[in-house]
């Protein structure tokens, strides 16, 4: 489930996926819908509520050009309270004349469906920028999803918020240490603009453990700096990345907070996971892992520059073992390097060594390269830490879908 | 032959276009030949010659992992003085166990085979990465080279630098002011792993003009901030861009040094432009001209931004008028930025005014920007200064090539 050594948390004792998405965890119901707001007639609208005001933390894009929906959730999660989140796909009311007024009214529609105030209502918009959203759709539907929610619609709620996604993005572990346990779980939907530095994309995450918002909070940021912080698809920041986790507290007998941590954290990771596999066009995930670097900083520094060349990319798509390309791209990463220290694996076969082509078998290097996960290990050989970076291969699909799908 | 209004200098009065490349400068011979480095039989050794020596400047990559031919001919460029260039292709001698030593026999060989000493060689090597050099045919065809130097040599030298390039690149001026005038000529290669921030490519450069060394080192550092500098194929620096500039010093009677700088910033430009147009895969060169920004600065970076942007460069592929990706790119540059203040033309056509869409024909602008030579016009509403950064489509063509090309 999480592939690679090096992605996620290193401890994983007491963790046991469970089935569900973000209702997998008490106290919470969700429900998707079709609007009309997708052309295709897809699900376009979710709704996640929870039965009484949760905990909240959320954490948006550093993009300058910023949805209102991202301004609205920070403002209305700034008391650490929240009841819902509603999510709208096809329009990410972002550039339009109007989207500030508009992200108040679903946020109004909404808490009027669900009898809660308005600043208790996230939102969440994704699709295309610059065409104004037609919001008379989303207030009408509002009333109707409201009546379908359930303890069983997380599913139903993940795939109203998918765009240009093949597939919903779930993930959810039961937690046990020996203080007690807790359900940590969560949904996600991205898969292009995908180069969060802060926050990313559209992430929703529950959990019953009882948690003051304020450790929910760091809780969050750490496990998105190592997870969420650490994928890149395209390079392109969206100007609509949020994250939120809401905490129900209904677990009589939680656990401690760092156990907490750590399943989010291993939720986190899945989930960032899951986006780079569905990278627009990719048909491999590749783990970027830098060993042996001076900081963590340093390595997720380097590690993020060979995960974003073009032309690392575009070899990991060939399953060529072209470590030139790799050592180039440390190169560019802005951080002291001996290149004579440097060591490279494809696929766990070395490439290169100290600087310097290994010797090497080319078609069975190529071969390790050709699976849908591989890992291209480096070590610097500047010091002792490490980092772990996610990408996809760079497809000429890629380039043709984006290229195709209109403004 | 300088397509875009922001694109090189803006005060073109004097200069004339002249044929015949680098050679076209007095003072100067060349040629090519073949080694076999090159598996296709193409050319792959070229060299250029001063008669006397000649002033010389050099700029060279700041990528950490860098070809010891940078390092060797910043080395011998430092007294100020140069007599020739030797440029191999096919094999970029770098990551190699013998880099350095290679590459001073190479220096060596080329001066014992035209009378010069060592120190007064520079070298550029381009190609492979990681890949043993073989020096002995570079040795053996020196002495040969050198025998067929001519007056009219530079194409030939233009051509034995390529490697990737489907056409070489060369431009020539003759400038001419109330002092005088002078010569100014260049050729260039390059087509992938184009983004220089300090110098770029293989470049070689000649005016006849007699100019001190450190007046040449700047005027040759402006010329190439406003041209190399400003553009972009992939965003992946490269371990061996370097910068040439020699001057014969045979104008008797020659122009002012703002006039010379003039005719170098353009041939640059020119070159710079070339280089761009032949990228690997691109149909199409895209000029992102950012106005009204509160620096030069400030308008370099937000147009970089949206020329290293992979969605905006597919955009442009699919003659897409998709403003919202470019205020997405624009957001993400590192500049503060008021998306409410933000205009955008594509190919003369208004499509966002003041951060909302613009009413227009969509069929319109995207016959616009189906030119092989487009405008994306930005205007920030912050300032007075602009910058033009150019860049190319983003091409499946462009993958499948670099996925497909062997280390």
């Amino acid at each position: 489930m999480i592939p690679f050594p090096g992605w996620g948390p290193s401890d994983r004792s007491g963790l046991t996926a469970v089935e569900g998405g973000v209702t997998a965890v008490p106290g919470f119901r969700a429900a998707g819908t079709v609007t009309g707001v997708k052309a295709s007639g897809k699900p376009d609208l979710g709704l996640l509520v929870a039965d009484q005001p949760a905990a909240v933390a959320v954490l948006t894009t550093t993009n300058q050009v910023k949805a209102s929906a991202c301004t609205l959730s920070e403002r209305h999660a700034s008391d650490g309270r929240a009841r819902a989140v509603v999510i709208n796909s096809g329009n990410a009311n972002v550039c339009t004349p109007d989207g500030e007024v508009h992200t108040a009214r679903i946020a109004e529609a909404t808490a009027a469906a669900i009898g809660s105030a308005t600043t208790d209502v996230l939102v969440m918009s994704t699709g295309i920028i610059g065409v104004p959203l037609p919001i008379e759709r989303i207030e009408a539907a509002l009333p109707g999803l409201a009546s379908t929610l359930t303890a069983d619609g997380g599913p139903a709620a993940a795939e109203a918020m998918l765009t240009t996604d093949t597939r919903t993005k779930q993930v959810g572990f039961q937690v046990t240490d020996d203080q007690g346990s807790c359900t940590v779980a969560g949904m996600a939907k991205g898969v292009g603009m995908i180069e969060p530095t802060m926050a990313t994309l559209l992430v929703v995450l529950t959990t019953d453990a009882p948690v003051h918002p304020q450790i929910l909070r760091s809780l969050l940021q750490r496990a998105t700096d190592t997870s969420f912080n650490r994928i890149s698809v395209d390079g392109d920041r969206s100007t609509s990345d949020t994250i939120a986790v809401l905490a129900s507290g209904l677990a009589t007998s939680p656990p401690g907070v760092e156990t907490l941590g750590r399943a989010l954290q291993a939720v986190c990771a899945d989930l960032a996971h899951q986006v780079v596999a569905d990278g627009e066009g990719a048909t491999r995930v590749a783990a970027i892992t830098v060993r042996g670097a001076a900081t963590e900083d340093d390595a997720a520094a380097l590690a993020r520059a060979v995960a974003t060349s073009l032309l690392v990319r575009a070899a990991i798509h060939g399953a060529d073992p072209n470590w030139g390309r790799i050592l180039m791209a440390l190169g560019n990463a802005g951080v002291d390097l001996d290149p004579r220290r440097v060591s490279v694996t494809c696929g766990g076969i070395t490439v290169c060594r100290f600087g310097v082509a290994a010797s090497f078998d080319r078609g069975q290097a190529s071969h390790a390269m050709s699976r849908p996960e591989i890992e291209v290990g480096i070590d610097v050989g500047s010091g002792r830490s490490s980092a772990t970076v996610l990408t996809c291969d760079l497809t000429p699909e890629y380039v043709r879908f984006n290229s195709q799908y209109t403004t």
